[in-house]
């Protein structure tokens, strides 16, 4: 018997968040990639990034947003590949992407140069790594590990993420879902919006904003119930960090947090299951080098899923 | 004496915007930039640029946003360069940019080749303007004629406006005042804010937003009372425009309103003064040719500038 709680979040879904009319067109597509790097061997990690939009209004100007460059997203996804893992980028429209990253802070005009009157290289003084890093980007296109698909609102989102996990529930353990983007807790339904902009001669705004549903109940136990699933907490109160990670496990039965403050998040996190807590860190030697933590939470985190294949099979 | 709605505007900005620590020098350099530029005889244009970030928690995970990519802001930039304007170009970090928005929505690695194991190279073929505008753009460069400086919140943005309108008060009725950013309507005060991320635990969410003072008002009548100032409005609803961009004017007493409507803001526009209006329109060859609006906005401007600046002398 279906769960009471999946339906009716199932059906909030449907009712409440418009459907992206692409979605089937993904779904099919996400499957084959799904099928074809699993029959190859490979292990597929499903990865969301950046923040959602939330619109006031259904002719937006106004929108609510969740803070969210996409790094934690797009240099994980690196690793990831790294690793032997195909990817599904599941991302925020303009958030930071796997490579490029690494210039999104420059002009590009900055570090590029005309030469001989026509052709235009890039200054390679401005960008020391971008050979390196164009070469890895052309092997890694070419190879065909990165799928990039794209969300902006949070219905899209919520959508995307429900057809993602059904196309992945057929590779069972072999998929990992790591759910890095920033996801609005509020919304609201398309019932409540104003469809033109809000009047600011009408006074101050009263927003009132529903919760949004807890989409990983359902991802967890009725789309891809095999797959390893990694969801992450972000907060800005250390005391509450490690006590909302457990109550996730506990609630949604899934196998990792990755719980981290808002003002440390690039060089400490905590690694949540529900027997085990490991602490991550960057030393001060490691900032140096230009470690990246998103290194080590891959790394602890591709063992974890090799180990909870081999038990799944056993 | 002093008009009252000036001086509370002034005395809320100061209580309940947080000013940001390096608007003093950013006043100086803009000063500066816009004495430098008037004894050279050039006119200076202040453009106002991308949306506002309005948070909703000190520590800011989430925030209240508006729509806009730059776009309107970043081309006329363009455009005044090209009349002999200076251009302070005060834009939300990282929208649009003058000449980099001609590629803002293509990936650079996929516009770059190796070349002979070293050198990188932009592939012409994805990218067939770039020649032009890196000559362009490092022509503008080279000759001071841009002074970019950078907004995120909705506080950066109105502290920075005040200050910027100060700087070009001594230059008198040679400066414009062009405002196409999208500034938020609603803010939360510094002392209704709670430290910490809101917490989805405790049940939906209540938000009562107060209205942002309108800043026009002093900016006209008290920091810059001689220079040309051009207002931006831009609704949803066609019935509502044009009589609010009339009360616009009829409020502030400033020189122009650019009204537009969200569908159609790139085809059409209204220019409205207090005793004119003018339909800016491209027409379906224009649009084909890659015109831009924004030449015929700066066009008419430009020449509404001239005539103000000649009567004032006069």
């Amino acid at each position: 018997m279906a769960d009471p709680t999946v339906s009716s979040i199932d059906g909030k879904l449907a009712e409440e968040f418009s459907i992206p009319t692409h979605v089937e067109e993904v779904k099919q597509k996400m499957a084959a990639f799904a099928t074809q790097h699993a029959s190859a061997g490979r292990r597929v990690v499903l990865i969301t990034s950046g923040g959602t939009k939330v619109p006031l209004e259904s002719r937006t100007v106004r929108f609510l947003d969740n803070f969210s460059s996409g790094r934690r997203g797009s240099t994980s996804a690196e690793y990831f590949i790294d690793s032997g893992y195909a990817v599904i980028f599941l991302h925020r429209h303009r958030s930071l992407y796997p490579y490029t990253r690494m210039f999104s802070t420059i002009n590009m005009l900055d570090a590029l140069q005309l030469k001989g009157g026509e052709e235009v290289v890039v200054d390679q003084q401005v960008l020391p790594d971008i050979a390196k890093v164009l070469k890895k980007y052309s092997e890694v296109k070419e190879s065909g590990l990165l799928l990039p698909v794209e969300f902006n609102t949070l219905s899209e989102y919520l959508h995307m993420l429900k057809v993602a996990a059904q196309a992945l529930s057929t590779i069972g353990s072999k998929a990992m879902f790591y759910l890095a983007a920033a996801v609005s807790d509020f919304y609201i339904p398309a019932s409540d919006m104003p469809e033109h902009k809000i009047q600011s001669s009408d006074g101050p705004l009263q927003l009132s904003m529903k919760m949004v549903p807890k989409i990983l109940s359902p991802l967890v136990k009725e789309w891809a119930p095999q797959a390893f699933v990694v969801s992450f907490k972000l907060e800005t109160d250390a005391s509450i960090l490690l006590e909302k990670a457990r109550r996730a496990l506990d609630t949604y039965r899934h196998q990792a947090v990755v719980a981290n403050l808002l003002e440390t998040r690039q060089t400490s996190v905590l690694v949540v299951t529900l027997n085990t807590q490991a602490e991550l860190l960057l030393t001060e030697d490691e900032v140096k080098k230009q470690v990246e933590i998103e290194e080590k939470i891959v790394s602890n985190l591709t063992a974890a899923h090799h180990v909870f294949i081999t038990q799944q099979a056993g």
